[in-house]
């Protein structure tokens, strides 16, 4: 069985040949506009132990928008962390990942914790559960990535910071309605280094196997969540983790996954694997155009559909 | 096995007892308002044939919103039914099920078929791709059913025409923005006809089972989708099967699913079984308070979400 | 002082050539494409009985929108008239004159009555009103034009209600929202009725002088509105009747006007004049390219604005 | 006549009466809700000299977006001003004063000055052509008001500053769209400035005489706009001074005006007068209640409307 995926990788990057040198890396900050747009890489890790890889999988990237989920996940993970779902929602937003309109028009309560305003509201209610948030979230991401070399990149979180006017605007709308608690510049912060973990797809996949494992970190066999959070965090993935493509990912790919603007994304079979994919060329709606088509043909090929 | 089902369908009915009255049945046309709003059914499938009920699961109710499933999969079911997809989307869209606004601001193209603007724009290729296409549909829905009792309820579609003017709305705009090519009038005919069509708890499980099982009509062995064109109805179902809830609803029951404003839900777990439930009493956003609950506690019992 | 006017129209003639060509004549229906599109008028009216004009100030067009004034003015003249400001609002729109978008944001109260939306609701309460309004509507025009030829153009007419999908639209969403009385098909009829009344410059400019002489009709001394009636039309005018150019024509021309997609303009000086100006070549808000510019020239050179 | 217009503004408060005690004064900032809220002042100023004042016309009051007209007006009467207008627009907004939607909507071009992402664009263009905005500024209002006392409350610009985070947003969301060149905190700081002028409305009617009398002071012969520039700003306030309330108040008022949520509302007869008035307590728009009653009735009694 394990020569088909590794076929399967095989394929893929063959068959995705033509879609090389379409769409454009990200560029907003200095950091994403030197990676080489043209790299493409992908890791499937079973439940099982055994994994497959092609292309580019042990480059580090920019995870980005991909640790709102890790954040989130540390969050519930605390016994007082599922008291964000008053502050936050967990209905798809149908309009662009940054957009002030809907929360103006939601007077100040996120659709979801994966658009920025939710995870701004998920950061900020991390400051206020930990007493040393940002140390705590890396230590935790290493935790489930069995890695202790995963880190934020502070040249990324730098800039980021001086280039992030729309994410600070919608931290002050979030503020002026009530639901930041903390001052706007701690929760920016703890957002931008958020943003600026790096991974490999390897280390993607091996971090994300928890959610495929019913909460349970499978290299120590710790449970960081319940079955039930579980499911509820790979529901909010298939319905929220893509911005307003998260319909299309869902209607071709089939699992539950989150993308990052880096160009990263990862995908979840729960009980069965997870996978991650890499390639910094996005289409218009900020999604990694080879790891969308990645996955979509992974699942055709491979039948392993939640649906 | 079955004895377990059968024993959780007894816990749902009576744990949900607290809820019974809450919410108000629909009563824009006087054929929903005569309903008794305090019945609830409800009516496990499995694929191996055997079935579990409890309650008012042999009462026909109008199935209304369930149906644009069943007029889609006969519409992709057909060799140029694809075509759909180049004048309706397949993203959530995070609004009302009848807002003009977004088909507005999208330029006329509805955000997925499920929504009544992206109905009628299956309706009307419908029209242009079948003969007879209000009886083709029903007796589509027959033959799925395995039951030719299965019919419109004259009274329901006649009503629904007579306080339709949003519907009647949405389909001049859409011909407005032409991307309706058959007379408005007939198109709204057909939309009103699907809508009324009437079922028990158990003809909705039995129909939808289809869904369940790659395509195939379990009792005839005939495949009227194909896995792919199954597994992407089912991502619909997910991603927008409950209006501007579908989050909520993936969020806390996990399966794919569709509501309607009669109060009846149906939901599918691929490879596994379909379940059909109704009561008429709704919450704010036109979903079955009981028929939502029920479901939720069917999965948490049974452990069987597909996340 | 005649002299002076009779110049500055000459001199906009002039200054305009420039202009001829640009933009594009409104095709929606084929007897607005017919058109000449080149053609350009402009009759001005002072209350002392003189007029001045210069080009094809005699040639009838569609004054289409323009009649929205009209029927508001016969409407507030009526004794239960005012009544309809519990209906439409009276505040500009700041978006296109034909969004459905704002309509259901607001619950079915349009914003103003010279969208279309807020037109149709006038015509409804002209049909509520009156008992034959389509033929008292023509004969109060006629009056304020002391002009018995002024007549609907019943090819105009019949072929706005052959396209006319979108107030359709506005006149079913209307009907749901429940402010609408009469029977759709019924307000439609009289509003097509109303856009399709054709003008020249002069007796458009004739027509409004009323609006400039505190609601007495000049040529006979009957008065149809009190001095704040007439105000209040006029500061409707203002803001609300130019769709969303409203500010724009307000801020370069400083005069209460009311455009037409016919490319028809009329604008009125309360205590001296009216003037009509028409040239079918539109912008993209919808309004006559050469008729802004010209009453721009007009009212700078002669430095007769309301500011 | 001079007594004619004392008698109105006794009749004013004398028929007011009935709304005393109606609405909410502010209290965002402590500054505000420490305001006695049921002052109640008037003040009419003629060009010919002569002036008439009933109530609290000598107590000085936060002016707040009042002073947008004035940092505009400085602005355009700059050689480089008008270049604003490529930068703002000068459509009425139809939306709250302080609305991220429409500006997300529109790319980050404010509909107009008078909304408060306009203001800000306005500030930031103040402080690019300025040496010493703030300065200059309070020096321009003096010269316009013929008095050197009138200054900015330096405790409600700290404390507009602790409490704005919506406005510290629309800064932001301009500063991500490219449409502020200087930094955020620095054109918040004089946009808070701005808003914290203190005046009388007695101050407030003589500094606004200026727009009656074709852009010179009055009280120097000094000219600060030329005839056109005057009118267009009139105009703006005649179409863009209330948020989403100008067609209200130029319906029942008929003049151009601005307000701010002070309570104070000042409005504009160009070549007769100038108005001030000024009453804490706010209808739900954000408008004086009193206020704007006074103006209605004013212009009513007197007849005095531009249209």
């Amino acid at each position: 069985m394990s020569h088909r995926y590794q076929q399967i990788l095989d394929e893929i990057f063959i068959e995705t040949r033509d879609l090389k040198g379409l769409g454009k890396a990200a560029d907003y900050i200095p950091q994403l506009a030197k990676v080489n747009p043209d790299q493409f890489g992908i890791h499937l890790q079973l439940l099982d132990g055994r994994s497959f890889w092609q292309g580019d999988a042990k480059v580090p990237f920019s995870i980005q928008s991909i640790s709102k989920v890790l954040s989130l996940a540390m969050l519930i993970g605390h016994p007082e962390g599922e008291k964000v779902w008053s502050r936050v929602g967990v209905e798809p937003s149908g309009t662009p990942f940054n957009s002030l309109l809907q929360l103006e028009y939601e007077n100040g309560i996120p659709r979801n914790p994966f658009i920025n305003a939710g995870a701004l509201v998920v950061a900020d209610q991390l400051i206020s559960t930990f007493d040393a948030p940002k140390q705590q979230l890396i230590a935790f991401v290493r935790k489930l990535a069995n890695n202790e070399h995963i880190h934020y990149d502070e040249a990324v979180a730098q800039s980021e910071k001086e280039h992030g006017y729309r994410n600070a605007a919608l931290a002050n709308l979030l503020k002026a309605y009530g639901n930041l608690t903390n001052p706007v510049e701690e929760v920016l912060d703890l957002y931008f280094h958020m943003c600026a973990i790096e991974m490999t797809c390897e280390e993607l996949a091996r971090t994300f196997l928890v959610f495929a494992n019913e909460g349970q970190i499978p290299s120590s066999g710790e449970s960081v969540l319940t079955l039930s959070q579980t499911k509820r965090l790979n529901a909010l993935m298939q319905t929220c983790g893509f911005y307003d493509e998260a319909g299309e990912f869902t209607f071709t790919v089939g699992l539950p996954g989150k993308s990052g603007v880096g160009g990263g994304i990862v995908a979840v079979f729960p009980g069965k694997f997870s996978i991650g994919v890499w390639s910094p060329r996005l289409n218009e709606k900020g999604n990694s155009i080879l790891g969308m088509k990645a996955l979509e043909l992974f699942t055709t090929k491979s039948e392993l559909s939640v649906f």
